[in-house]
């Protein structure tokens, strides 16, 4: 029986990560994955849907080279193409996580682990034991049940990642991060594209602002929205699929040739051994410590698993800090209110801390500042002037309570914020920053300029 | 004779934000222009070169289709529909400034104005007085006495953006950000480019690193760069111009149809009336203490007339420190040491700080991350895999000593370095600042990593 120092099952973003930090602190360290190396993120999620995302991207410039001075003929899109090129990246970015492996002397088990008591894992038969285990084996496409996923008209975010041709038509149901970056790549390619919310509003966890702002800037790109509205009945039996939406209005029937269920997810907690080991599990995710410690000793949970946001910078800045905990480094806790989150349509969205409204629910006494990118010289130049930089203050200590972006490039924008959140900055310290003429960033200046009434460009 | 609180000598992006602040403080404001609100930034400067740049990538995607599974035919530019665009964003620009000063209440004053003793301006034969005065007369393009510009055949940055066809051969002759913008812009839209560079580094103001891989991006996209050269000879009598460019290796002809002399700026303090005045001038640069205030009580000088960093955000802060300061408000003295520069080619640059050489040089025991854009799964899925970001630390204190990137959208990551040395942030701090995944900004944590042998994707 192979003995490690610690062994991480599951090789996700929060998986590998951990793995290759635990080697670095001297740790003997394997890595289980039934898979692919790097999980959803590198193979089927952040990665791949990126590629999809640039494509449209530059699809949108040629689509529009006029407006920049140039010209083309016949500008189309290889479907089959743009999926083989995002293909491509993922496989790049997974041989990536071998190598990283390999020269982080990490061992790869591959197979489906299951966890056993007395800090052994049981991979296809064969057992390893680890002074340390860490639970990183993540989530899946959540399917509601009035939307089963068939993989073929009614599918989840693997199947619309490699659909073998583009539908004509499209109903995403769902509009968090990856039902609004998958409607504007189809409606981009093409595909007439309708979203169904539940919400009132799309990208219902962001600023109201900023949802709107999303809904305007996809409706003017032809993207239908509907909002408050839910499928309570979808039909296969046809050629295509006849989703029955209920909205305050009434029930409509959508036709379209594919369904994207995109409702958020559902963690990869079954036949992974937790119930022999006794791991505690509440509502779908396994419960940890600050330090992500389970309520068996030896046994660590990470990533989606655990009740933090279910993203991959989430993921791994708990994986670092579980082996770091374990090496006996001092560690801080991590700052789930100080954990950015981003969107990749176009226009981009990211945002850290607090909304309005919920600073307002908290009774806080607060200032707002807004900035558009209307108002900048860089956005004009470049021609995306769709957009904001919203700041949120707290009134009477200064604190920087929320940053909310939509808008060219903010995606890159926002580590700004969070570092300023997290080394405590005030409005003025950022005003006092100087930031470089023309960038889009100015419109972070600017936004808490207006917070204190100080905003030069509007 | 009109009286004011305060009166601003120009209007780029010094002098119009100072005389936003003024207003917004409370004093009478009015702002002196001789030609176009928004001087040279929003009419020559920064906007239009980015218009142009954003045509040029626009027009890199369409010649690169395919890389993006996408096909085009006939991928053509028109060069004065790419000039007339950026013409109209400057417009629009300047449009903007105008209606600022009107919201903000702030007289423009159209003509040419001369300062007088006794805190009096004149304005083509018109006097103003005020209680401050503070002169913003920026700069212009410097001559060499070895390049004289003719406006025609050798011109300087203005020329080169309202040029009325496009050259086929165009000699660039400095590599500072004016150069290598021009330089890539114009290769871009198909001119055969050559940089002739006096030092032995293009952008030699930036990290060495920097300097070798624009090089090395430049030359892959077909631009010639000699170094440790110089332009000793013009002859303009034929049809082209004839440059004799001198380097180690010895004298050569080379010929071309346009030279840009983008060799630095020469400053605006010429019949101004500083003599008249008795304004104390050393070597081309108005002398002004922290506060701006020149040696004469009442009048102020802020922008590129001072010493610091010719830059207009550099300018927009002096000129909003400087009425703060005249309000009576507190505020402390600008850092230029933490001032961001940005160059906008492809790949971008920016950097804040010390570079490794200067760093060394100073006997400070550093280290040095560094983490290559070839390594981030965002820029892999852009396509934007050249450049790095590269950090240095004192060794012994952990201050943030110097950021250095080059890559796709830079300009707009620098501000999380100026910011967080501003706050006087470690190392540590930057990386357990949560930099959302994928972004190109994660670059920046992983390069603190690096420094502190903590990198997790390399």
């Amino acid at each position: 029986m192979s003995k490690y120092d610690i062994i991480v099952l599951g090789s996700g973003p929060g998986g590998y990560v951990t793995a290759i930090r635990a080697s670095q602190l001297g740790f003997k360290t394997a890595v289980v994955e039934k898979e692919s190396l790097g999980g959803v993120c590198l193979n089927w999620g952040c990665i791949p849907t990126k590629a999809l995302l640039k494509s449209a991207q530059v699809f949108e410039y040629l689509k529009h080279a006029e407006d920049y001075g140039l010209s083309v003929k016949d500008a189309d899109k290889d479907f089959n193409a743009v999926v083989k090129r995002s293909r491509g990246v993922a496989e790049g970015m997974s041989n990536g996580v071998k190598f990283l492996m390999k020269k982080n002397k990490i061992d790869v088990i591959e197979g489906f682990g299951k966890l056993k008591p007395g800090k052994k894992i049981d991979v296809d038969g064969k057992e390893y034991s680890a002074d340390h285990i860490v639970i990183a084996t993540g989530a899946r496409s959540r399917e509601l049940p009035s939307l089963p996923q068939d993989g073929k008209k009614v599918i989840g975010y693997r199947e619309a990642m490699t659909l073998p041709s583009q539908p004509k038509k499209m109903i995403v149901v769902g509009s968090g991060a990856i039902g609004v970056e998958f409607a504007y790549f189809y409606n981009s390619m093409g595909t007439e594209v309708t979203i169904v919310e539940y919400l009132p509003n799309i990208v219902p966890v962001e600023d109201i602002d900023v949802s709107k702002q999303l809904e305007r800037s996809f409706k003017k790109s032809g993207i239908k929205i509907m909002t408050s509205a839910e499928v309570t009945n979808v039909d296969t039996s046809g050629k295509g699929v006849k989703a029955t939406v209920k909205t305050k209005k009434g029930e409509e029937i959508l036709e379209a040739d594919i369904i994207l269920s995109a409702v958020g997810i559902k963690t990869n907690i079954e036949n992974i051994g937790l119930e022999d080991v006794g791991i505690a599990v509440d509502r779908d995710k396994i419960l940890v410590n600050d330090y992500y410690q389970t309520n068996i000793p030896g046994y660590y949970a990470i990533g989606d698993v655990t009740p933090g946001q279910a993203l991959a910078h989430v993921a791994s800045a708990e994986g670092i800090l579980c082996v770091e905990k374990i090496a006996g480094l001092h560690v801080e806790a991590l700052d789930y209110g100080n954990i950015p989150g981003c969107t990749y349509a176009s226009p981009e969205i990211a945002s850290v801390g607090l909304t309005e409204k919920q600073a307002k629910d908290q009774g806080l006494d607060i200032k707002v500042g807004k900035f558009p990118f209307s108002a900048s010289g860089k956005a004009s130049a470049a021609g995306t002037k769709d957009g904001f930089v919203k700041v949120i203050f707290d009134a009477k200590y200064g604190e920087w309570l929320g940053c909310h972006m939509i808008g060219a490039g903010v995606t890159d924008m926002i580590a700004e914020a969070v570092l300023g959140r997290k080394l405590e900055t005030t409005g003025h310290e950022v005003l006092k920053a100087v930031h470089p003429h023309p960038t889009m960033s100015e419109a972070v200046m600017e936004a808490v300029a207006d917070a204190y009434d100080e905003v030069i460009h509007l």
